[in-house]
């Protein structure tokens, strides 16, 4: 057994309306059943119109640029200086929406193929019914990934193979149950071609022939299967970007309850961690008797402390009202420590007996 | 040109000890100049006997497991239920540090090399010393990554070709200067040494061939080249992390300046985020006619709000303790949503002559 990656060369300049199967089966007459044609997508886009004008430059492109840019965009996952990572209608994840500024005329900016499963179903299609040849598409572009340096070519759309190759259920020969299950073969297969793409000049196609054998599936679930969806991402959102919107969430805590008592080496830790921040002298006790679910109690000298399980919460005395102002912050930045341990809180009124008497003793 | 990924099967089970370079070279005496070998990390871990005995069930192998994972873990990245994305000792992120039980005794665990590049040197010099071939080395790995489902092979070190081929200061047949221009070619060649491996039973070793030509180079700089600094690394933490990472500086958020004035709008727009979360009643006042840069005055009335330029405070009247306990967590909601926006804030205190008068007042 044994895989071969055979450039495409000769198929030149692709411009709308061209006929992707014919500058293929022209340029590739040795085609064979059962080959993966890996096809940048940038020419899919180009013979499908996928292009829109802007001005060669100045300002005027830059704010072109982010009008498409802003068109094509679902989502803004991270940004950062001029960098934009977002997510595409598609579903993909990629600096700039995949819009791209080279290979084409400098007054156009090329877009991603509006549905690339599509586009590889319609080529493997138009490639079986003019030339009688049974080949899986794999739509591919170029992607930067977190994490590790240098970009690589991936599948953005798929036909005539699954996206991912299951071993599930596989046992290795120590009796193990496989854990590493599922491979984006149809990724590989993507950058196995740009390995050729990348060494020749101009070349837009590769194949891969001896990967699979024909008569292939008609599977078409396509490149989407490789799309995961941002709730199940544990990166979803910039570090940045996340991390503001935890000063977010800190700005509009809600008054919440937990399902469960809160560990009480949590709220050690979030007591620890804001020690440093808060007045000198304010006392954070958390009453750990009780099934604690979640509150706190901001007692001044005078209110009766009964709320046993709670976190009491005193400020530095003697207290006056800026002092109250003061402490009332550094109430909040106890809910914000607690919460970043995932315990929720309600900032509870004193006993209300109490209220008036601490408002005398003050 | 073409390609060619051949398997190297008859290596069989390796342990600790075994000389790879004799096993692959017995395995595959058709090497030849030029070629790439990408080898299956678990191999050259089993050879350099980075094994660890752990119980085969219980809570006994779960509490040995985490022990190992915490030896190999640098830093952790992001954790879901029983996932931990760390980033190892070597710089790469990956699922479990790299942790393997698969294809080995249950009672033992697989660690990652300590050195890939030097264990991918270490062979390819072995390999030209003892059948005088000149090949490259990739040593491989399965990966998970963000935004995509399914695992790809990547490479974790390498000797004979640099990781990364650089386009830089190319330019396209339109005269545009190459925008992506540096592309991780040993995580391609790794991938597709995958295609072949994943279709083989009990394969650990592919070859690449026409990829590169010989003599090879020398470049040492091997795969760590691929290690993105996470400071440079907009996803550096994982989204929950990160959240609660922005919880946690709402809570221990400093007293600070901004190097410029803050941005009217992106103070009007953290006023207005934490409008339904303060109570009612309470007035944020921008006062956007001096170069302001940050600063809040927290006011009760009968303060007088002199400081021109700044975020004005003031809770519902009339004020009593509990009150302005509430108004200081609502101050310091404000200071949260300001962070956010990049504008730190300092909590001023009113005006000094006021104090009495406002302690007074009450």
């Amino acid at each position: 057994m044994r895989l071969e990656i055979l450039p495409v060369p000769g198929i030149g300049h692709v411009t709308e309306g061209d006929d992707l199967a014919v500058l293929i089966g022209t340029a590739a007459p040795w085609l064979r059943d059962g080959d993966v044609l890996v096809v940048t997508s940038k020419i899919v886009s180009k013979a499908e119109g996928r292009l829109v004008d802007v001005p060669a430059d100045g300002p005027e492109r830059l704010a072109a640029r982010d009008e498409v840019l802003a068109a094509e965009t679902a989502r803004v996952v991270a940004a950062r200086g001029a960098t934009r990572i977002v997510q595409t209608h598609h579903g993909f994840v990629m600096a700039a929406a995949g819009i791209d500024a080279s290979n084409v005329d400098k007054t156009r900016l090329v877009l991603l193929p509006e549905d690339p499963d599509a586009s590889a179903r319609a080529l493997r299609a138009a490639l079986r019914e003019r030339y009688g040849v049974d080949v899986a598409v794999v739509v591919s572009d170029t992607m930067g990934r977190p994490w590790r340096n240098g970009l690589t070519d991936v599948a953005l759309g798929v036909a005539g193979l699954p996206a991912i190759r299951d071993h599930r259920g596989e046992v290795d020969p120590y009796g193990n149950e496989l854990q590493l299950t599922q491979m984006a073969v149809v990724d590989e297969l993507a950058g196995a071609g740009e390995l050729i793409k990348g060494k020749c000049d101009q070349v837009p196609v590769a194949v891969v022939r001896g990967y699979l054998n024909a008569p292939l599936t008609d599977d078409d679930t396509g490149a989407r299967a490789l799309i995961r969806d941002a709730s199940m991402d544990l990166f979803s959102l910039g570090t940045a970007e996340a991390r503001a919107a935890g000063l977010s969430a800190a700005a509009t805590l809600p008054d919440g309850t937990g399902e469960a008592p809160a560990d009480p080496a949590a709220v050690g830790r979030a007591i620890t961690a804001v020690a440093g921040a808060v007045a000198p002298g304010t006392v954070f006790t958390h009453v750990t008797d009780a099934g604690v679910r979640a509150g706190l109690v901001a007692t001044v000298p005078g209110w009766p402390a009964d709320a046993s399980g709670l976190v009491l919460c005193s400020p530095p005395t003697p207290v006056n009202p800026p002092d109250l102002v003061r402490f009332g912050g550094d109430v909040h930045r106890l809910r914000a420590a607690l919460a970043a341990e995932h315990i929720p809180t309600v900032l509870l009124p004193p006993p209300t007996a109490t209220t008036a008497a601490a408002t005398l003793a003050l």
